[in-house]
């Protein structure tokens, strides 16, 4: 007897096959993992700026990016990017951002930027302020990010009275989680982050013995409370681990937008 | 009446589709979750067989159904089947499956059954059979499911040199984790499953507390060691926990096989 | 009345007394639960004295204890303290600490406070400052605490350059944790917590289906990330749960020294 | 030479007594860490006694000891045990315990065994018999014991009808848990422990990246699940983790009693 089940798993299995053959019918999109609802609540906050403790490494204080170099094509989550941040492939002899008044800024189109240093668990305190000026909305408005080992992105965007989907917004750990709340302050004021990670740890064998865990404030609220990641930060797909070292350089991403940033620092935890 | 989970499902998929609405080609495919690789390694076993202790309660020891009841349309995790399995509307009054020689047989079309009474945390063990002739191939081959809480699958199919995608292979937590080894038998031998299964905890207010765990063994082979689950079994899509109550009906999917079982029984943990 | 938790603490407490009875030198000591070692690394830091965010519910402005009232033998660490604290019995008709330029003051001698509101999850900020002029040394200098639902401690206690068991010192989870780091500033400077807590959940027949977790920032510094812990804080002996609602006051606790606090605020999370 | 654990271990417990110095009537008793409440339930079972499967390691299959060596002095455990076992310090060529009718034995005073080789993540299934003969109570009565690693131990006492403090039973994390049920089966009747093991994880600054974990199955029925391993088993005082390679010798103990085993296999998991 044939059952209408069999020609519908042969169908699978046939479109399956012609998926990994580059057919467009069956493939990832990136809105697949976008996750629109629940809508985040907002709160209004001040803000929380401490001073670094004193043990903390200086990564920028005003006078200079000589802590930070170019990193062309650096993050791993731009696989799949269409248009953009694939450009962004130039290498510059040094972190080609624009200094001023103790403040660096994106030069976009310039690509992104990491530090020289590498790091692995951490407290990591960064400022930054989304332009004044409303350019753009959703994803294209005060886009940039904080990427963690490179690997691992909380999200920067201005995110003030700005719909997008909630996995992306200020604050999400990208297309993994969203924020608990929405803690953004409105368009050309400063905001911080303060970041706890810690980092994944693998076996000689490359075997996932730890995964990675990260709680975030900002501006003072806690928005993530040592959320398990499910492994580095990618545009399309599904994410895993792959094994890498203890310790990797954090990145700023170029996403096209005039995002500042000021006092950043990290206390190796 | 239509049950609370089927309208909250609803009204979630309601949302995806608004959220999609821009782009109709950006939709989830089944396809997109089955994971090919790594291959699963073969371990070889003669299974494990245990008496029920003392206080574990029988759901079936070979003489009839009386545990069970009909369950037309049960499982969420058909939501996206196109063809056979949303055909299984039918109610029954009583199990409508086979019992002969001590043993109960799937009958195909007749739909899937689930128990009489509700468990949450448990050690289940139930022994099944695939049909010694092969029929089919992939997942269309012995292929059946054990539903815990009637929501979170751990697949039963004929997996002995069989290839398929590895979180779709027998012992996987269906589309979430396939089993660190294949521990199948050839198919017409009996297998076993342990399952030492966790309930998942949700607050008045519907906040997820704890989420569901598993160990599993098959055929006395560890396949997950208290494997967190994403959230109910679904097909296409990625799963979200919704609340449900401490204790659910087991359920038994109708796939269409001639998938038999035998010894089936709860001990509450 | 006896409250159950009391009930439940004595009858416990009865039946260890019980297994100890044939021999009357085994007995816990106070001192068995101290840990001497590692001693913890200092950090210098200048604080962290963020605004309240807009959701916050606000327990001391500066202005009275309107938010507090008299808990006399509240705590249940008091079980086996021998002097001081047991004798804090009586009872006032609000809460006898002394405000003055806009900070509240222990009174000692006058007993604990705790908030006339219940809390469970939650982020408290609470400033604290140890007496300018050092009297005392140890355990004995300093001295507070904050019991997070009445019975989980955050140590408060002026841990500048005072030597004491790890576990106890400022910051500390009272016997159960030290802090990572030892962020104390000097007598006489303000300090700040910030308390990240999630309350623990147990199931209508009183099983823990979730312990406690607490994430401390001490001026800034993260000293405790996500740490579970073991059960109520006690004095004497090992920590167990103990069924107990979902939301109970803070507690702050008199010691007996002139600890000061300001700035006291909730965010529910 | 002094092995690095012991001089780690004796470091730790002279500092102790540097914090205890002075009160000299302040010092651990080994009855502190003994539960006596709750009691345990018991379930009736008879058991579960599977064949290896393909990948087990074999290490007593009846015919002779090869796969083990003598341990004189071997357990950390031992810290602090006043008589018997402290005497055991012997070496001897062999392991030095009866072989006979495919059965081990242990021959009192002759010291403990370990394996040869050392096994780290594992799934370690062996069978075990109290004499049928009662002789002594609590522990006293067929006591031995399972140690992982040679440091984490999985409690072996006749537990039929005979009260002890329930974190000393059969199946206890010695000191640290009591077994979810008591599974035990007469004296002279076999029993089977079936032990899924994740040894514990160190980078390479000795700081402790996971803890150890266990789930154990006494006669088929769960008594430990994924249970989280406070440190090496000790039995006066507190445990806490050292630094420790990644595969270390399987130990069985000598505690004067003659309990035997047999079908002693390993998967690596």
């Amino acid at each position: 007897m044939v059952k209408p089940i069999f020609s519908l798993i042969f169908s699978s299995l046939f479109l399956i096959n012609i998926a990994c053959a580059q057919n467009s019918e069956v493939e990832w999109k990136p809105e697949l993992t976008d996750d629109w609802t629940p809508v985040t609540d907002s709160v209004s906050t001040t803000g929380y700026f401490g001073e670094p403790p004193s043990d903390a490494i200086i990564l920028f204080d005003g006078a200079d990016l000589s802590a930070w170099e170019s990193a062309p094509g650096y993050f791993p989550s731009m696989d799949g990017v269409p248009d953009y941040l694939e450009a962004l492939q130039r290498e510059y002899d040094s972190a080609p951002w624009k200094v001023e008044d103790g403040i660096m800024t994106v030069v976009p189109g310039s690509g992104n930027i990491k530090t020289k240093q590498g790091f692995g668990d951490m407290h990591l305190h960064i400022e930054w302020r989304a332009p004044a000026e409303i350019v753009g909305d959703g994803q294209g408005r005060g886009n940039s990010g904080v990427f963690l080992m490179g690997l691992y992105e909380i999200q920067v965007l201005d995110s003030w009275q700005n719909p997008t989907y909630s996995n992306g917004q200020a604050g999400a750990i990208y297309k993994q989680k969203a924020p608990m709340v929405n803690a953004s302050r409105p368009p050309g004021e400063w905001q911080s982050y303060d970041i706890f990670f810690e980092a994944p740890y693998f076996d000689d064998d490359g075997k996932l013995i730890k995964a990675a865990y990260v709680t975030v404030l900002h501006n003072g609220v806690l928005i993530h409370h040592r959320q398990k990641l499910q492994g580095p930060t990618v545009y399309i797909g599904l994410s895993h681990y792959e094994q890498h070292s203890r310790k990797l350089p954090i990145g700023l991403q170029d996403h096209g937008d005039y995002v500042s940033f000021r006092n950043i620092w990290v206390r190796e935890i």
